[in-house]
């Protein structure tokens, strides 16, 4: 029965206390921004996925066990957020004020091949701004700006978020009189996987001449922490109206999201993202010491998140992949319960004591459990110590800090713990960053 | 596109907000008395579920879509959190502190024929204390316990919490000569269900004399809110260990789950539940008013929860339908965002100042938002309105309450609204009780 399933990664208590916080943090950066919550069900109608998708093989089609043998699978698992968040804005639109601002933090299914960083089953967090019709472009330096402050605030190496400009690219290849833009800037997406020089000869191949592959190629080198990368397309000497929208969307964003502790944000010319719907701004982002981890936060602005007969609804979004960031990086927390203080057990007998002793704790938020056992105090403590609860209490009135030994005389509506010891702390963070 | 599909429903931010903050409160309490969250995978292999399950024809296997078309499917979606857990304390029994008390909130899905309080996806909160080989009776006290404290402070109809023990039926039945206990409680159990005559008849063609089936049925009437069962039961002047034993169980939980305010505990030997795997304490809950939806919280001691080469794990646990409840009541919170504070826009040159002052605000832990637009203030005040937001800051320092319309004076980095105003409020409460 204890089968583990490949794809399939599930936490033990310690690893899950820190999933918890880092979910908590995302939550509430995202509601201090005004996002508002939602979940959406697991399944979508299977040509829904299908016609949205590029990723066909990759879905989990579901069945009744009860249907009838040659019944095709009308449902499928969502492979993303972004999909299911669309329909629910067509089915709700009459319900929703729009500008609407959500957060969506669910688990999403791919049947692709497991590897790091990669998985069958694996949770998503998304926000997006979506509006009927029209989008102001300060959305897009808003959802910058609140990714990046949710992303300062987690557990984890330096993050980096690479933020263009579609227009950029797309205006600067019109520029150079390139017809086909699209073409050339899937061609530019392979330059983190594959060589400048390798990437010059296929563009080349395209019909490009040498003199335009070469300075596709200066632009996509272009990396800047602040704006000088507006001065630094410029000099390359390609004019076009639609570049010069795109430069000035991106130091908007870039000016809106840097500041931010912790965070790196750079304007990142490399940065085109394959996928045929961004129209503008795209993000990607990295960690310091994983980049083979690929992007763990991506998303951009799509002039046309969903349509129905009445309207358009342009959106802008950015998905963080929490599996993605926190299974490779195995961290655990100081303890495998919530419990700060576990109450000593001195006989069955006096077990109501020391509930209520744990229930006046309680009674003032301290999260408190009570022996299993009225065993000896020793192996009380051992058990408290194995769980990484920091204090015992024995009845009726001292506390012991198990990791010093201090014991204090204490009254249970009085004692407080630490603030640091309130709740779980997260561990090896040292190691990993 | 936009398809509802019946069985899985939906929330409109208004009602998720509700539904998060009974989410919020349930993970308050468990956490409280020390439990550990986990989550497990939404799928198990398909033969696990239909081996244990008794709902072979509601279950939804779920295939690769790229998987060969004669393939059988292996994987199938969870339709309870009891399964997945007997799987993950089996799968991780080495790495897990014993006694283990965890909490699970997660959706699980049934492919069953939708109607009120029956959804194809839904969510369930677990709790379960197992152990190894022995699992001390004082945990059947705090499950219950921590369940009333729990449904106590939901914003929901007076819950009533019945307990029963299977060894008071079973026990009692044995004292009457009886020699299939199971059978009986199997009949017994349709009390809410069939009248009393009928089951009486039932029980007669059991084999049952005249007499017994009359005791069988005294006992089933038998409902306190305190420990005078125990008399009542007496009266009826049937003998066995087993019956005493339970009389005993019974009483220490009633006596430790009573006294939690908002929540009626009761001893009701109506309480049977159909399947076999209770072995002691079991639990139901109905709602004032809404006894038509059946138990929303059930569960009960299973001395068998799983079992490996070299150990048993018993345990005791109860599951609350947390869509079940809700959906029905349909609650609504008096806001659709966490906002409680909307900056106005004075014109697009000064968003950047008001931006500021949100930053702010939102740094005291104040969730605010920014006007999507530089329209006349009356319309940015219709605009917070209709998202139920009720503060409107007019940069640099003044604060409106939009809803009596008094304004003054504030700096953003001392200016908090009062409490009640800091989240959303569940409105309709009065309706529902």
């Amino acid at each position: 029965m204890a089968t583990k399933l490949s794809g399939f990664p599930e936490f033990l208590p310690r690893e899950r206390i820190v999933e918890q916080q880092v979910l908590d943090h995302l939550r509430r950066t995202f509601e201090l921004h005004g996002f508002a919550n939602i979940e959406t069900r697991a399944v979508e109608p299977l040509d829904v996925l299908l016609r949205k998708g590029e990723i066909d093989k990759e879905v989990y089609a579901v069945k009744r066990l009860a249907a009838a043998d040659g019944e095709p699978a009308e449902l499928a698992l969502h492979y993303d957020l972004t999909v299911p968040f669309a329909r629910y804005v067509l089915e709700n639109a009459g319900k929703l004020e729009f500008p609407f601002r959500r957060w969506q933090i669910q688990k999403v299914w791919r049947g692709e091949r497991p590897q790091q960083g990669r998985f069958r089953e694996f949770t998503q967090a998304d926000i997006d701004i979506v509006a009927r019709d029209v989008l102001p472009f300060h959305f897009d330096v808003e959802v910058a700006r609140v990714m990046a402050e949710a992303l300062a605030g987690l557990p984890i190496p330096t993050a980096t978020l690479q933020i263009s400009n579609r227009k950029i690219l797309e205006g600067f290849y019109l520029g150079l009189g390139i017809d086909e833009p699209a073409a050339v800037m899937q061609v530019v997406d392979k330059l983190d996987k594959v060589p400048a020089e390798k990437i010059r000869e296929l563009l080349v191949e395209q019909g490009l001449d040498g003199g335009q592959a070469d300075r596709v190629l200066a632009l996509a080198e272009i990396v800047t922490t602040d704006t000088s990368f507006v001065e630094r397309v410029q000099a390359l000497g390609v004019e076009h109206e639609m570049l010069a929208e795109g430069l000035s969307e991106l130091a908007q964003v870039i000016e809106g999201a840097s500041g931010v502790e912790g965070v790196v944000v750079t304007a990142d010319l490399r940065i085109a993202r394959g996928l045929d719907y961004y129209t503008g701004t795209v993000f990607e982002t990295r960690l310091a010491g994983w980049e083979h981890l690929g992007s763990i936060c991506s998303g951009g602005r799509y002039d046309k998140l969903a349509q129905d007969r009445r309207s358009t609804y342009p959106g802008v979004g950015i998905s963080l992949g929490v599996s993605r960031l926190l299974v490779p990086l195995g961290l655990a927390a100081s303890r495998s319960v919530p419990s700060a203080v576990l109450v000593a057990v001195d006989s069955e007998d006096s077990r109501a004591e020391s509930n209520a002793i744990a229930g006046r704790l309680r009674a003032r938020g301290i999260p408190t459990e009570v022996a299993a056992k009225a065993d000896k105090f020793g192996k009380q403590i051992q058990n408290a110590e194995k769980r990484g609860i920091p204090y015992v209490w024995f009845p009726p009135s001292a506390v012991k800090d198990i990791r010093t030994g201090d014991q204090v005389d204490a009254d249970p509506d009085q004692w407080t713990p630490p603030a640091e010891d309130l709740t779980p702390n997260i561990l090896n963070k040292e190691q990993n960053t």
